[in-house]
């Protein structure tokens, strides 16, 4: 038996998210009041946002449009040369999208899509957050205060992308960007309805979970992270009190184990916000399948997980192309 | 200006510590009984140990010892090249021990000191836990069952050793294994009384801190890993129903944010129980520097360590050679 | 305008619960092992159980029988005066079955039912628990150790039953033992669905349900209290590895505020574990009144109550008489 | 023997309290901004104030004055009745003080002196809380919205007094106003060093601790309570933030089991931020009493308390006219 293959290890961690909003000034305000987040700029149609835990300048894009929806999701590289080497990977795949200069907290970025359509990007050099005095931290190994203001999102941690192919998507990420799968679903067909995979030592960086109503290119959700589980059944009666719409949650999954709570943010972009979940350390770690019957409700305990988790996305489409997991509407790639 | 240097990426985590104990049986049953560790294996004279959310075999080796303290410290490589480089690496150094066949749960393992004289080894191979019947979670992302039974410790988390020379020890870990400077502490005289240094997303996988003393080669303590800080809490509560002695915490470590709990087991060796702390994602990391003045008495709030933090370590030496900071005691290296 | 009548005030706490299982050995591990309760005595078909943090030498009952359900309700006086006072009021309502001489940890009760048929009784003269040495806790205000065994319910807290006429049954406690009305429901067509009243400043001891099924004298739930909401995330995990029925929850109740848990015990007994909740301390609380819509899924947030919630009690009947709440199948009383 | 005596219930609760500061606006902004209370009403010299949880209109009056301390201590009756009783007891033991008309947020109020000369008055007729639609929940029995803002305390709790003789100001407590002993301190000399005492199912309404330094009427604390012990660490982030001086804590009572965080606002006064403790069911509660070893530190587990706790009170005094608690320097009443 031959050696295994050296492990890729060219991409830090999922730097920024973008998300399109239709309803631009009441999304900003469920962000920054609701869920506290921070705004650091403004460019064009865009406000550039951040948790108060983030160590980049900003995490967290807000860009008005005219459909809700996944803008783009940024990679950051671990070295000025990992970035070169997976751009390059990147161009030889025929999905490469050239070089930007750059944005707001971050430098030159090679863009890129997925097989399925979603946008992204990778670059290294990042501007990290400096706080003014005010916002200034006792604590040096905290980027800012903790402001103690509505929910309180500590940082961005994972997206995940409806897809109509998982499987395709997922091994794009894998060969040319060396991520690592780490749970996946398996239907009794054979087809793969969602996989986690992740660079980092979190289960997931990112998710892919097939889109069922057999459209592309679509955003399940963004999500959040909070430091603990009180913080997300603090953040439920807060949410409540606002009139935000709670889809699930809180309950436990049994992917991830992360604690969870979704809800639609004004835009109408599905967000969660969770704590808990498990870290891995294993550089073998051997990918964990579960089963339609094993995935059952989605969660490990809680309510289960309703039907509109399955197919409600970002852009919203009027009707499901076909909801049926058996037989899925799309033509094959 | 020249491009930085790529990072070494080849050790991926602590795998395992093991701790030497003048009372092995008092020590087993507070292990097993208190802190809920699970033993998986006995050989010689020492018994292996695993907490529920270890994905290792065995994370955590007692064995029996006329003195408490350190027996060694083993790191996982990321791959089989990776290890045979670190091996190599080592070599050079002149403080490579060689290699052993592997032990319980490990595989080949390249052996070596640091310069403080603290036994480590590298390894790869590395046996999975497979829970038996009786033991295997409905999680199946989770290496077995949450027993449920006393503190329930999660997994192991890092080690902290106490050196006459911080600075050198660090050095050696950051040239020859790729850790990398997360925080330290700088006195007003220059001389680094601290290092918090990891491979992993975690704050340290070890810390060195400086011997006040002036002797080598001692334990400050083991680290587990709580989900919560409601679990810390709960873990006081059963600590002193059980008449442990709690040295100091619940607390929160401005260095590290962890949320601690620090005891003694029976054999003498200082243990502590955590949670909370903060992830590193950046590739670029900037370390943080604590001043005297800044790391005043240790802690972010909660009662301020007490001087023992400072000087007790295993082994137990009868009296500290000095105390005193300013005039170290250690001839040089 | 008179002057407010004065409040009746004779009546503590809720006591004890006895609750009826088929399957006495099933029912007793449960309670046991998963539930971490401590067995006290055994006599007759009875085993006597206490919470770790029941002052009460004993409060919770478990009877074999050939059918589940409640057995019966104590009530704790708060003086020998105040037991004959409510003895007298009791006598006089025609529901009075006499005094016994007393059980397993208290003295002579005064025993009724109530309008729907459940069982009751009062008494004042109650052991409190002495805890043997090696259970004697460290804290000399608590009963006795923490244990640290599966989930471990602190206390008994309150019961809540089922019957044909809430408002009958609630009034009969207001009148004949100075009970409170906290809170209600009242549904569209004026009918009385739920009331929690209490004597204690929880805001319940005891609730009264519909039984939509139209039966009599059954059990809807006894709950046992946990001191914080962690403590009942983890109940989840401990239950979900023991293949226990969680029925619904983790969630928030509107009604009560309580973070609950719903569970059935093997014998088939539903049991709520929760947390949170509010203290009422208005000796002139103004009953919170909800409506059907008010009311909605029974939550505040969380996966809303099941129907089960509804139709299931002990006794299991076979099939509901009218699960319809709009034209109740019951004659009345 | 004779039969125990029916109990006094004549008072339900600690309603308000009233503290002094010499730094009206800065404590202002210390307890709105901060621990988040709401402002309902300013007359006079005095601001009104309310935790988010609490059902009386306001519960806690800052005095501008030219010492911090104690303004007054109010405690609610059961009912119009039971408020002539108490002040016709009262008015008998030659400390009454005579009527008031009310006050913001309650009505006429017999007003009377403890021994120790701390101002408490005793009343029945109290304003409960009207939110404005901009601040009423959609929880019905929820006094109005949580604000998510700051610490974020929930309601009043108790207060903490110290005098130069325990045993005659609980005494006087128990005897006129119906209170019970939970929890005491006995010296090894006898002096009786505190009292934890309550009329609610709280095991403390009010405490009374000597003044080790001789002197009368000062004010120990007073105490707000938040949910959950997650809160009270959050608390401490944000106190910490806010440079606001945690005298110690988090750390958890023995006595009282409370887990708490005491503070000084800018006006000197001590707060207390806890949650925990336990509920008191029992009618006939056997006070716990401690010896000065069993009491030690003061904390079950923590941080001890700093001598700062035994001597620091309100109004600040120059120096101590004695510490020693063997030898109080006071004349006897």
């Amino acid at each position: 038996m031959s050696e295994p293959k050296e492990p890729i290890q060219d991409i830090a961690h999922l730097g920024h998210v973008e998300i399109l909003t239709p309803k631009p000034d009441e999304s900003l305000r469920f962000f920054a009041d609701v869920l506290g987040m921070h705004e650091v700029a403004r460019r064009g149609r865009s406000v550039y946002l951040r948790g108060w835990g983030d160590y980049d300048c900003t995490t967290f894009t807000l860009t008005e449009s005219d459909r809700a929806g996944l803008g783009h999701a940024g990679w950051r590289a671990v070295s000025p040369q990992a970035l070169e080497r997976r751009a390059r990977a990147l161009e030889a795949t025929g999905r490469g999208m050239g070089w930007i200069d750059g944005d707001v907290g971050h430098g030159p970025a090679y863009q890129f899509t997925d097989p399925d359509g979603h946008r992204m990007e990778v670059y290294y050099e990042s501007e990290k957050y400096r706080a003014p005095d005010e916002w200034r931290s006792k604590l040096k190994n905290q980027p800012q205060k903790y402001a103690g203001r509505g929910v309180g999102v500590q940082r961005l941690d994972h997206v995940n992308l409806m897809c109509r192919d998982v499987t395709a998507n997922k091994e794009f990420l894998q060969e040319h960007l060396g991520f690592k799968l780490r749970e996946h679903i398996v239907l009794d067909n054979g087809v793969e309805a969602g996989a986690w995979v992740s660079v980092s030592q979190l289960v997931h960086d990112i998710a892919y979970t097939r889109d069922f109503t057999g459209n592309r290119g679509r955003l399940h959700h963004a999500a959040f992270w909070l430091d603990n589980r009180e913080d997300v059944l603090r953040a439920a009666d807060i949410l409540t009190e606002h009139e935000v719409f709670i889809e699930t949650g809180p309950a436990k999954h049994s992917i991830t184990q992360a604690f969870f709570l979704y809800l639609y943010e004004p835009g109408g972009n599905r967000i969660e916000l969770f704590s808990g979940g498990y870290l891995i350390f294993a550089p073998d770690w051997e990918p964990v399948t579960w089963s339609e019957a094993e995935r059952g409700t989605g969660v490990y305990w809680g309510g289960a997980l309703p039907e509109s988790f399955k197919i409600y996305g970002t852009p919203v489409v009027a009707a499901p192309v076909d909801q049926r997991p058996e037989v899925p509407a799309f033509d094959p790639q």
